[in-house]
């Protein structure tokens, strides 16, 4: 057994994703700190409570108003909303040494990327990134409802798979998160994009959960041709997916209820919605590498316009 | 010179299109007998107001709350909402006999066919089609206002253009409106449809006024490659068109300003949109015809589903 990954954890981005993990890991004895905006005056007080189908808990961990006053890290974990990696250069620059290592669990392609240009040249090599399957909430300042799942998927950015990457999942298995390694961090992207590309899509521009989506005979045949779009710009870019996943996928979606994507979520409350890593950048490699994909552009194109009225 | 249409027009489909044009033809001194629902009695106490950039005028018909009273007419001419064409057998039934010409200037693909239908095999060859260029609301009871345009391009469904064809169209002419007589209905369809399919569907779909979809990149592009499915959707069904109609009517649209299609009206008003008549039925044939339409198909699944809340 490899042992967990040991030394100074900085969540940056403690939302609804954020904040859950890094208050499962605390909670698990670990040593995290917690960068916050908005919630600071509430958790520095109060603390930080998680409501969650596996038992609720609390926890009162050290919180910091600025990344100057978090200071390096030895691992910072990545929870940033994606419409918000323009401020990543900032919010790194006094938490990041070059023994730190980063790992994003954000949606979608180019978010270890924009790391790496945050970071400077020579960084990739810092960079882990993976997926969450989290349906979480912030539901108060200070307060997390955790509603189901939590697993986590990870891989390395700019190198082999190693043992500090085996460290960092067990880091989350101490904690009681399931946490897998692969080898593929694009594989590992891109089917996680199989699925939110036509239902976190569909869900902003037909305002459709997934029941909607799957009920509807032309939104299910959309959402059909839009993974088959993803698988295609996946293979043409360079990472083949298993084609069965397209029918697998929407079957499995079928228990998931009228369930709203976080990018209908977003939409629906009147925010920002993940609309370039989500959509933009998978299109743009696909279409890049000679991927016919006209129904992600016009998805691209509806789901822009409206953010743009925000 | 051809003398005008002569005997008694009912008008079935009173709307903004419907009373703007049963109107001008009273006006002009026809026999025009006007099926009226919502607006019956006020139609019929106060009479027919008509505020128009070309000047405004008022009139007082004789007005029907049923198609029975209404009585059969020589020429009826359809302006009903593509929404309603459901109706069509019902208000058609005591109004048409062998020998009445039925003209809809109806928006989008279908109508004729729905209109032979309902009048039983054999009707095709009583039916005319067109389309019009006509700004108008109905912006109260009895009262439409007439912003802009008017003029008219009618052509026969079953037969051939003839004198009738033109007959009707000197009937408009008499009245001060522009109309002409065109000898393929299918191309004067097709060409409206070009326009009407990216800017009435993105006034919906996008919720972008012409401005707006001109404006953004990824939304004119949208809109061309719309126009270019239409354009091969006519191709393959039949009719070709000029394949410079597409930067056409994008350039001419610049002109147009912020100005908002029917559908976008309908549907920020909360009413159903004409989806099948201007964007399914053009896909369908399309489609049939071997045509790639995957955006016509994408904008007829996102506006059904926001169709279908209704």
């Amino acid at each position: 057994m490899t042992q967990p990954f040991k030394g100074r954890i900085g969540i940056i981005g403690a939302g609804a994703l954020g904040a859950f993990y890094g208050a499962r890991l605390a909670r698990a004895g670990h040593d995290v700190h917690f960068l916050l905006r908005s919630d600071y005056e509430t958790v520095k007080q109060h603390g930080l409570s998680v409501k969650s189908f596996e038992g609720d808990f609390h926890i009162k961990p050290p919180v910091y108003d600025s990344p100057e006053s978090l200071g390096t890290c030895d691992l910072v974990l990545v929870g940033l909303k994606t419409t918000n990696n323009a401020a990543l250069p900032d919010l790194l620059k006094h938490t990041i040494t070059p023994e730190t290592l980063v790992l994003t669990l954000q949606n979608g392609l180019g978010n270890e990327d924009a790391i790496a240009k945050a970071l400077g040249a020579g960084s990739e090599k810092q960079i882990l990134g993976g997926i969450s399957f989290l349906c979480s909430n912030r539901i108060a300042p200070g307060v997390i409802h955790h509603i189901d799942h939590g697993q986590i998927r990870i891989s390395e950015f700019g190198q082999p798979v190693s043992d500090r990457t085996h460290a960092v999942a067990a880091l989350f298995t101490s904690a009681g998160i399931q946490c897998e390694v692969f080898d593929n961090l694009m594989r590992v992207r891109w089917e996680k994009l199989v699925w939110n590309i036509p239902f976190n899509g569909l869900g902003v521009a037909a305002q459709a959960n997934v029941e909607e989506v799957l009920q509807s005979p032309e939104l299910h045949d959309l959402a059909r041709n839009l993974m088959l779009e993803t698988v295609a710009s996946a293979e043409k870019s360079g990472t083949s997916l298993d084609p069965a996943i397209v029918e697998k996928m929407l079957k499995n979606s079928e228990s998931m209820g009228p369930y709203r994507s976080s990018m209908q979520v977003d939409f629906e409350n009147g925010n920002h919605v993940e609309v370039e890593s989500i959509i933009g950048e998978p299109m743009r490699r696909g279409r890049a590498a000679g991927a016919s994909v006209p129904r992600m552009e016009m998805l691209y194109a509806l789901i822009r316009q409206r953010d743009s009225r925000l």
